[in-house]
């Protein structure tokens, strides 16, 4: 279904090629010859495509989909209209995306290094490397191998990238040392200077910042987000982390194993993320701070203290996700019983 | 009034000339072949300059304006100086952006196409285009007529530009079908992969990312503005829709014709937003929503349901802004019996 | 101990070398001839390392440390453990800032004007410049002397900068003035056209955009900010004013000097900011407002009103920190109230 002037498609793959590149397990009574030559949603999807019930409140596009083959849970999996071949899975959707990264796996660039590249006689590129038209590489950088590295990208003196990593166009790094298999889209920052100084009626005095970027392996960064050197501790973003676009993290933070943080969220100087921190969008969180492993933040918090692990926490300043939503009742029958007199 | 170091001025004219540029009537007594130079603001307007009336607050500036003419509408004509011609309109600041468009109309870049841009064989660019040093217009792309592409903008494969689009330096697109018209202002980021994955304690694994942007005509973006491709659908931006600096637009989302998105908006994944919808600075809203025609949404509101047509909304959860009223001052009356305690 | 990939040091020098260039006083019985090879935090630094006590959050560490030599107030420096130093300061993190940029004094570029930048013939050049490859410098620009401009840096036509600015790679700058020693992060975007239009449902007629930037000496703007150009003012930011990432200023602004805008600030079109205004991470600004000197307003703030000289404001909307605080605690008692019921 993927416009063909921006995907290649691979495929086609028998039923018994797909359950056992996703680990999953046929239904009884399917054929595992049976071909299929695509992914789909479920209200698109036709007799020689595979889709997926990942949310139980699309439950009634599944009993009408015409979808040849379907992920879904043992729980919903009666509700296969016929001749829906069903793969059983406890995890529909991750079954789901590698089905589909096997229809339409990442496009390998072939190009090589560009000749309109310009890289430091110092800089070591690793082998099969694909370096984009303008890209910079500068002096003593090591790129490991089978990175890809856009168009208009900077990598500054001494940075270091593991192996695998994709560098998307317009990314600036530099005072930054990556693991293997990074990603970071297009504009992201990287390792400027962060933003401190000491306060003044004279003006503001600068205060160097000597630290560095540490990210570990499978981390992604998201498009035009900043992220800031430490200040003399690194900033320091853990091992499979996603972040998302346009978010902050400032001077000496550092991030957990696997949280995620969505869009516009901005950290201050010096927090520290435990692991499987989730940051739901555009929240804030003040600068000192400890928020521990497996917290939850609702959006557009404003997190001002410690949390402890565990916690989900959601209003401005943050409380206990259960105290938010009694503040917001209250405040409307407040504001009810104003009406009323 | 422009700096000369950074705008070209045309003209003079006549006030039938502006008058009918600008579909005004002239007031009576004004002399049609008067002449003028510029346009400039009510305070700084001299006896050859064009102003405009556009908010009443600036009515005593109006009544003391050295202006030789000015868009004003019928209501308050009556105020204006002896000696100022008067150009009646019920729209005076649209007159006027027309007049300031004719004294100041749009440079033509005359450059044509840089030997230092890199343009893939494959690619078709129409005719009259501008292209800037180091662009980067890749595989198979299609460049409607009269485009001005910046320095260092990145057209990725197979993206598709109508007419007369205006993309400025540094931006990235990839995966994306823009009309005609359309403007994109420096470091915007479109077509990039979303934040789709799926979550888990093993790792989060991605989800591909298999859909587009698809740009209605005269759309504009706003600098460092991020918007992600579909993940299956598009991600659709309607015609005349305009988006300022700093906003993220994720996966999927679905904004309509002539929508007003104001700098660092967060729109998260899915959301559709219907006509002549206006989101204020920095409000986001949650995924899977439905924001319907003509709604209006105050700065920093967090939207986390559906919005009905035409409905105005503010707050944290975002609520009717008359009750986000009454709240705010219920607040204030607490904190006042608290303290008069 | 900073890494030695991307930091060069300078040194060693004795205490009296330092306390001389930092401004401070030797304590009792220091020898002015003691030789310190480097900064360190007090909890990392050695018998050769200066460190200082800027915080008494830190005094635990203070006590402990094996620093050399240590800049402290004279209220803590009796608690100094033997055969540490004490350089006595009432300032004493600005006096280590001024100790740290002497130990690792900001690298002088020496590589000149790349024969890959691009430079319009009727640009100005100063001396000792330094122009990265990529950069493209267009027609009439003027260049102080001393200024180092990145790579994929975009001076746009009639742009004058003062001496010692600091362009970082991947900025765009047009229709601007910049005064001396400006220093501008990567990918901010300077100059281009506000969000300036007249909204009507025949659609939205843009008014052109006919003013400038200014920026003083010794401004400092965070990676990834956008600055709009004035609609027909310009948009001012004053001398010694520091401004974060992420970072809003819409079109007409005007900011005082030593202003300190933290990341993923909005300040929306006209406002105006006194001297030494503070605005924390996320605030937002309305339109057409007067913040006068010396406020201070707390993170994700939504200010709609003018606030007056010298005042402290939180919330959303924001009113006087005191009674922010005060509504927080009224909420929660009403919460608590309602659960004891």
């Amino acid at each position: 279904m993927a416009d063909e002037r921006f995907y290649q498609k691979s495929g086609p793959y028998t039923l018994q090629d797909l359950a056992d590149h996703c680990g999953v397990v046929l239904g009884p009574g399917v054929d595992p010859a049976r071909v299929l030559t695509d992914v789909a949603p479920l209200h698109k999807a036709g007799p020689t495509h595979l889709s997926c019930l990942h949310n139980p409140k699309y439950i009634e596009q599944f009993k009408k989909t015409n979808a040849g083959a379907c992920f879904v849970s043992l729980e919903y999996a009666h509700h296969a209209p016929a001749g829906v071949a069903v793969l059983i899975s406890p995890q529909p959707y991750r079954a789901y995306g590698k089905a589909a990264a096997l229809f339409y796996p990442h496009p390998k660039k072939v190009d090589g290094i560009s000749l309109q590249a310009s890289i430091h006689p110092t800089a070591q590129i690793g082998k099969n490397c694909s370096i984009g038209p303008f890209a910079v590489i500068e002096s003593h950088v090591i790129v490991g191998d089978g990175c890809e590295i856009g168009p208009y990208a900077l990598i500054g003196p001494g940075v270091e990238l593991g192996r695998d990593c994709q560098v998307a166009a317009h990314v600036t790094i530099s005072h930054a040392l990556l693991g293997n298999g990074v990603v970071i889209k297009p504009g992201a920052r990287i390792g400027q200077k962060g933003f401190g100084f000491h306060m003044d009626e004279a003006g503001h005095l600068n205060i160097p910042q000597l630290g560095r970027v540490v990210i570990g392996d499978d981390v992604e960064i998201g498009a035009n987000t900043t992220i800031d050197r430490g200040a003399e501790a690194d900033t320091v973003i853990g091992r499979g982390t996603r972040i998302d676009n346009l978010v902050q993290i400032a001077h000496n933070v550092q991030i957990g194993e696997n949280c995620v943080i969505v869009a516009q969220c901005g950290i201050a100087g010096s927090t520290q993320l435990g692991r499987f921190v989730v940051l739901a969008g555009q929240v804030g969180i003040a600068g000192h701070l400890v928020v521990e492993d497996g917290v939850k933040v609702a959006a557009q918090s404003g997190v001002m203290r410690d949390i402890a692990k565990g916690e989900t926490v959601a209003g401005y300043p943050s409380v206990p996700v259960r105290d938010w939503h009694r503040q917001t009742i209250a405040l409307k029958k407040l504001v009810e019983k104003g009406n009323s007199k």
